[in-house]
């Protein structure tokens, strides 16, 4: 197989135009505004001048139209969710604390009033919230359930003779906890309740409960705690909000999914609780869709600042004499390259992934609906500790100047910290993904008799056998092969990731089969397979993405470089991985070998385009002035 | 194989005395006192505050005989170069900020002036210094030259006509950067610069020069300026210091391996300029070890905080109804558990390497100087980069409460994130540990002809099958072995971490054999090769030291759990390799997934003595303050 050879130069504008894609023009609006002086980050500022300097640049982002872009036009929306996400995302290129105040109010606050309510709420809200007149909150979170929000502890019961629900937090575990646009700005909160109406609970629900009077006092029975200082995001007021017997009127509930009559007669188009509970939580997505988009941007943001020290710093001298640019050193390059292709690779794999959520029907089938919210799901988990990890070996490249608050890393490792934990908790998101994918053999856990299980163990043999043949037999061809160049085989790479997911996937089917027996124990035994199962499914998603917009690139020199950014995503995955190729027998150990030699190759190959490849991502360049680059 | 089990309950007791070992009195002697109110951690107050607060502490430690401990008996101190380090990395419980500026005092600068200078030196400032009367830095990182202090560019150039030296900073890149106590406290500092003498250079010399006044101006020619905020360790006046043909006496040399005569003539025990230095550099390792057994000590503290939420947060309910704790779930004890092994593991190693420095004679052969020297500074990288993952990890497990600053795990991140590039950045580090293991290929390299490369070739495969029919014949009897228990036969696990060591050393001579064709290329292209060496021979010099700690370990209860968790580390270390052990024919493939199924069984056999294990590390209550473990 021929490796074709890249262009000694790249044009990093014609990257930029593909990576900007379908909602290029969204994307260079906001690279525009954010450009300007008023958008620079906080810097040293306290606490309360960081608060009150992002709530001006919220000012200045609502006076756009970009704010609309995810409403309903029938209030002045634009009704682009894509291009919202998009403008939400790309907020994290800049201050973070900015993008997660932006996705507090317009994306989780205003997204659950239009998703979760109805034309009262729409009519009341959504003008204020786009424009700003109203700030507000998206109070799920408890002291006690974070991630298990299904048995949050605040209650919401119906009072018939008033015609009111009573709000209310019964133990100290029940506040509401790290909510964002609390401790400071926000006025109305979205807050998530169990409701109560004659005597019984009908799960958890959602109502817009005032937390704050106009001249910004605590509303009765609502008290109001600072969260104080985090490791970052100190721009975000998040607090803490506990209610005592507040009463709200019964049009409070966001009603779309579940209302009450004035009798307290419950009615909902979904019969289940638990099922009408996750239909909510999955019309709220696009904050973790943003999430996931925004940590990709910040990695972008790291990468770019560690790329360009790395051309200029230098450190030894050859023996030959002259000082060596610490880029040139492949141990150097180990670090950062690999990192490179993945964040190209996830780029790719969110911007289908926005398209996805963008053009998915309201009337979609919910399996599709629940492909996408698991898409997302992992998505987010992968793309966070890629920005946790990617950040982190950043800094290190850079050294003590690294250390230095001055050339901003230390704020983008402060600041993306916690978006592996919120916004769903990684862990649970991989995992959540996962069961999603073993809905297919749920019918066998249904019947654990021995014939049942009998079956599925030949059913799943035979099936194993039947469709594995065509990419067994295909990755089989290259398992023993000499040619190092079907390493580059793209097919080999998409085949090698699809059959691994199947291969993950049926063991943990056969080990989850014995679950009635005791259903935690054999759960947990099987956990890292689990999780294993949840990345290896998105490892195949974001390989394929990625290979989808090389094969749609249009300019042959582009192409040809993402060819090889591509292949280092690939390889470098599999490398990362080859203990299980390995004892899966997919891979001999000379082509594990080969592997590896292959990722060091391409770490060369690639070095000289590790400006490019960073330039492309076009950031504005305020938010790469660091001293320790001026030469 | 009988494995024995571990007692239900263990006493945290019993395992402090055997970790606090022979430097023990100390160690209780640092805890007692940080106990104290006034050795709380700054919390939220400002760069300044925190600055003088920890300058307080420290004069609170100058307050006690410890500091003494490192210095010479003819002047005050106490010769327990030990006991010095121990009561250095203790400080590594608490706030980072004094730990860092204790040991820029005592430490590096006190270091210094202790081992670089004589007499004169002595009797002038070592009490000063150990009493605090005089602050001091230790300037040796310029901005041009951290890694490669070698070729930095201050110089201090003697003129005989005055008897001075002129100390100077030619350009931009001279300036000495991050420098410690600099920017505030500073009075004096040991500055390193290229001696030129009688028109020559003599490589790189230490100087002390004011740099302040008694009123704490600047000195006449030097500038000083302020790094400014860094990520942490913000208690920590760093600095940056420039000089301007600063003229300082002739006794300013620190002249104990070179020195300058009135008449400009140069003199050294140690001929060779690169030796020399090497020499200096080697005699100021105390600094390195301390900061990789405070990294370790940071990381107990962290694990503690995690484990201690892990054991009361609960999240999701079994099937059978009550809400898991988290530390309950294989997952998270993944997370934690094999960190907390090799956290123990690092603790051994780093007591026997603290002995090893204590002991060693003042004329010891150089090669056992070396290899202290080698030992140090892998044990730093590893110790570091395992602070910094685990801290990470740690921060995770207590999710959107280990992100906020009053639950202590933010100051652990972003103290301890320098630690992985200062005081030897760690891939340079283990790049140096894995040249001096080539050392015994040295003769092999300097004749390259093509005879003798043959020769190298066949003595080195002889030499393999003579030296390592023992170790390979050991493990091979395991290779293909269906019994589980094998895997926690200790000598099997040692034979296979020394076996490692071996054949990637061999690999890596054989490869840099090529160099005298294209030293940089061949070099470079072997890096990832050359790091892996030195990472190994880490790896096994820290499995010997635990399983030497275990195997002395005189209560039978303790013995015994400390035996599962040197398993725990072994196997954790195997698993994470275990790619290598599989391309090498090492392991199979089913005793490949043996390993990680016996790694989820430590981990769920541990999991009810974690408290226990971190209990034994017996930090100051005041440090693990965090309002998110109050129930």
């Amino acid at each position: 197989m021929d490796v074709p050879v890249v262009p000694d130069k790249v044009d990093p504008d014609l990257l930029t135009a593909v990576l900007d894609g379908r909602w290029g023009e969204v994307k260079r609006g906001v690279r525009a505004q954010m450009a300007a002086e008023q958008f620079q980050e906080a810097g040293d500022v306290g606490v309360e001048e960081h608060r009150a300097q992002v709530l001006d640049q919220l000012r200045k982002l609502a006076a756009t139209d970009r704010p609309a872009l995810g409403f309903d036009p029938a209030y002045g929306g634009k009704g682009d969710v894509g291009g919202s996400v998009m403008s939400f995302e790309m907020l994290g290129l800049g201050d973070l604390s900015l993008m997660v105040k932006a996705g507090v109010q317009w994306g989780l606050f205003g997204g659950a009033v239009q998703l979760l309510g109805t034309e009262r709420h729409h009519e009341k809200y959504l003008r204020r919230i786009m424009d700003l007149d109203l700030l507000g909150c998206f109070a799920m979170t408890e002291h006690g359930h974070g991630s298990d929000v299904q048995h949050l502890h605040t209650t919401a019961e119906y009072d018939p003779a008033s015609g009111e629900f009573i709000v209310d937090s019964p133990d100290p575990g029940a506040t509401k906890e790290y909510i964002g646009n609390a401790a400071r700005d926000g006025r109305l909160a979205v807050v998530f309740a169990q409701l109560i109406t004659g005597g019984g609970s009908r799960g958890v629900h959602a109502f817009v409960v005032p937390i704050r009077d106009e001249a910004g006092a605590p509303a009765p029975g609502v008290t109001i705690e600072d969260c104080g200082p985090k490791a970052g995001l100190n721009g975000v007021d998040n607090g803490r909000l506990t209610f005592d017997q507040v009463r709200v009127p019964r049009e409070a509930l966001l009603n779309r999914f579940g209302d009450v009559a004035e009798d307290g007669t419950y009615s909902s188009p979904i019969e289940s609780d638990g099922r009408r509970f996750f239909t909510m939580l999955g019309t709220l997505i696009r904050g973790r869709v943003s999430v996931g988009g925004s940590a990709g941007n910040a990695t972008k943001r790291a990468l770019a600042l560690a790329i360009r020290y790395g051309e200029q710093r230098r450190q030894f001298r050859r023996p030959e004499g002259d000082e060596v640019v610490i880029l040139d050193y492949l141990g150097h390059q180990r670090k950062l390259l690999p990192a490179l292709a993945k964040t190209y690779a996830l780029h790719f794999a969110q911007g289908e992934l926005v398209a996805k959520l963008n053009d998915i029907a309201t009337d979609a089938p919910e399996e599709e609906q629940r492909e996408l919210e698991s898409r997302a799901a992992g998505l987010k988990a992968v793309q966070t500790w890629h920005a946790t990890s990617t950040i982190q070996a950043a800094r290190e490249a850079c050294g003590g100047a690294g250390y230095l608050s001055e050339n901003l890393l230390p704020g983008l490792k402060a600041d993306t910290d916690v978006f592996t934990t919120f916004e769903g908790d990684n862990t649970v998101l991989l995992q959540l993904v996962a069961k999603g994918l073993l809905t297919r053999y749920k019918e066998h856990f249904q019947d654990l008799s021995p014939l049942a299980t009998a079956r599925f163990v030949a059913e799943q043999l035979v099936g194993t056998v039947l469709e594995r043949t065509a990419a067994r037999q295909f990755i089989e061809r290259f398992t023993d092969s000499d040619d190092a160049t079907a390493l580059f085989d793209r097919e080999w790479q998409l085949r090698l990731f699809e059959d691994r997911e199947e291969h993950v996937l049926d063991g943990v089917a056969n080990r989850l089969r014995k679950a009635a027996e005791d259903p935690f124990g054999v759960f947990n035994d099987a956990q890292d397979h689990v999780l294993l199962a949840g990345r290896v499914h998105v490892e195949r998603l974001v390989l394929e993405a990625f290979a989808r917009a090389v094969e749609a690139c249009a300019d042959p020199e582009a192409k040809m470089l993402l060819e090889r950014v591509c292949d280092l995503y690939a390889l470098s995955a599999i490398e990362a991985d080859r203990a299980w190729f390995l004892e899966h027998g997919r891979i001999t150990a000379s082509r594990s070998k080969a592997v590896t030699a292959a990722v060091n190759s391409l770490c060369g190959e690639l070095r000289p385009h590790a400006r490019t490849l960073v330039d492309a991502f076009a950031i504005p360049e305020q938010f790469l002035a660091a001293p320790m680059l001026r030469s």
